[in-house]
């Protein structure tokens, strides 16, 4: 079942490691069927090398494994949680990629200091708060979801499509996995480019509004004019 | 038509992405046919995967399309102001590469540290002041390109080919579309090494004028001696 | 004898190269036969693009070689001490990897600051204490394992599978020879992003205690729950 | 003439290249007959992809081109002042490599911290002075190698066979063409692990005296024990 989904979920997890993202298993891209409110997903643990689209697995919004041979990504409570709080998402990706990984280890939002932040992120990547014992004790991963709703509070998730969770590191998401792989890969390099800026000039300040507004619009909505039509990831 | 340019304009869009200057399109590389006052560059927002020569677009003095299926890249009016207000180039280049990028953002200029440096650029590659908000609003890509112009005042631009946009990124141009190809990876180099030597040492000092002197003239003007006598770009 | 052990270092040390870990013949990697007592190690100083698994070297537990047509690495003896003192391991490796050197050079142990650490390191990646001059003068390669052994004290050396030696660089071990080439990888990754929190936020404070044992426990011991069933290096 | 020299500093030059010391044309190996008292050296400004061992030039010890149909490196009175200096060194190399120009734009020598470092450099790699404007007027090239010779002093050029020279770049040497690329990839790979542990740590000191010698000599004279018996470069 769903072998179109699986195929553009195994591909964006084969990107992500293409891209430089993760080394070995670490990281996870997951799609979704919204009509059958299933969603798709990398199995846990399973080397890049030898792993097939049908290895995907198909779990439903209580976490069951519907479809695959494998145990689901261990984060796939992480992932369920955001598909279900925004129905404007099609794909959701988790990483370690070391420059966002930085950012929260440091327990620091990724401030807007630029067009290439602008382009792609409407406003600081934000830093969750950090997990209580009793959280992370509970049901860490469906907390480790809630954790990014609460910090996405009344904003668009689409507007700022990833974040960085404290001491973790970045989810990003977007219209598709594809999507969600190209916005993970933008704030990972916005994030070596804060980091650089941040230590040549520790009294940087933040881009105007002006120009983040100027360089978000020029790409995303009804006035957008990059491209040829189909930018919005 | 101007179907040698295009190649030209091509090849050095895609050397640029070869030489690890940019990611998915972030970046722009045109030519100029000063004759027929025609200008050919990169479209706006197509994989380089899949780009041909052939999708290069032409546009006049005035950023009309007269040639070319795509729309040309977001950041025409910028190349357009520069080739009006210099005769002597015949490449412009934008990047969002990593260390241009983030001088850009920290608001500073690249010092010249040393030979590296005074190889390719007589001076400082300046950061351009902050654009207005009515510049932003008004005609921003043109505004960048007058910034740009105002920064480098009454100064030859090829004796510093290259410059930062203030929280945005680098410009960088040349005789032709590869030569200022080379200018944009040489200064993103010299950005590099600036920044780590300053953060290795935050009280150094620039290269003396005599060094600086030496190896820009061992490489330009009428007494270079360096290379098989065809070394500018 | 033992050519299968003599393949698994053999490309244990090859995926080291593979892994940007090594440049030159700066690493090696070593296995054990646990029954026969005998451990199989790269040949010193053999370039990696002409070696070939029969000229790995097999040397008995007083650094005798027993087959071999090479000299075992010159850090067969710390090798060796580390066999004799840890019966759970199966495979060593030492590395002049670029951010574990860094931390070894800064005599400063691996301080855990997030879930990438945590999920391979049960806490920091603790830094030796320098040799004294008789350590050094007396033997060398053995005073490495027994300062390595006495850093890591009465703790399961498979909960922290690898330490920085001060002044010098990492080792690492494992299960088996794969298994603790990973660790060497994971070792110098969460020491570049170690370097980068550090560096960014000088004042940052450790992962807590609780999400240290959420993440390590996921993925190790008896309950773990990560992959499918065999994550353990 | 020399055609099996010519080889060896092309292959040294290509090396050079592939071992992501230069881009472009920014770097330069020679090698010296020294029964014929003549030095073969890459052309100046010519690119890796087209060039062929027959380019290399041959020159003598007044820099008088005896062969070829290019013009030497620019830097050709440099690498001969150094083997008229020091009779035991049979190649030279130039480069701007990243980590070792920042050292010298910082006038910084690039201090002993490891073993890494004292495996191939037995002291400090120093930090030419400055050249005076007189200096540069008259005969830069000849007085960079002067300058180089003035800092190295009565030690021995091959117990530290490289250097940076101050807001320029690092020269290297050995007892070979390769031996010298050998020696320069090593010294950028050391500035750059000293770049990250002074950074870390700025109270940072130097290694000790004995693990220095202890790890030079197990390389290096008459008790060296690393390697299979011919280590040195």
């Amino acid at each position: 079942m769903l072998e179109k989904l699986k195929q553009e979920v195994y591909d964006a997890n084969m990107d992500l490691q293409r891209k430089g993202m993760v080394i070995y298993t670490w990281g996870n891209v997951s799609g979704i069927d919204r009509e059958k409110q299933l969603v798709v997903i990398k199995p846990s643990g399973v080397d890049y090398d030898t792993m097939k689209a049908e290895d995907m697995v198909v779990v439903d919004f209580d976490g069951n494994v519907v479809e695959g041979h494998y145990k689901p990504s261990s984060d796939t409570a992480t992932h369920i949680a955001l598909y279900k709080a925004y129905p404007q998402i099609g794909g959701v990706v988790h990483t370690h990629s070391t420059f966002a990984v930085t950012f929260a280890q440091a327990g620091m939002s990724i401030p807007a200091f630029g067009t290439t932040h602008a382009d792609y992120f409407y406003g600081d990547v934000p830093c969750t708060r950090e997990l209580t014992a009793e959280e992370i004790d509970e049901a860490y991963e469906l907390n480790t979801g809630k954790v990014i709703i609460e910090t996405i509070g009344d904003k668009d998730p689409l507007e700022i499509p990833g974040i960085v969770v404290k001491n973790h590191g970045p989810f990003a998401w977007g219209k598709t996995p594809a999507g969600s792989v190209y916005n993970a890969v933008v704030l990972d390099k916005v994030a070596e480019m804060a980091y650089y800026t941040m230590t040549l000039n520790p009294r940087v300040e933040r881009v105007s509004q002006y120009l983040l507004d100027k360089h978000y619009f020029r790409k995303h909505g009804a006035n957008a004019y990059y491209g040829q039509g189909s930018e919005d990831h």
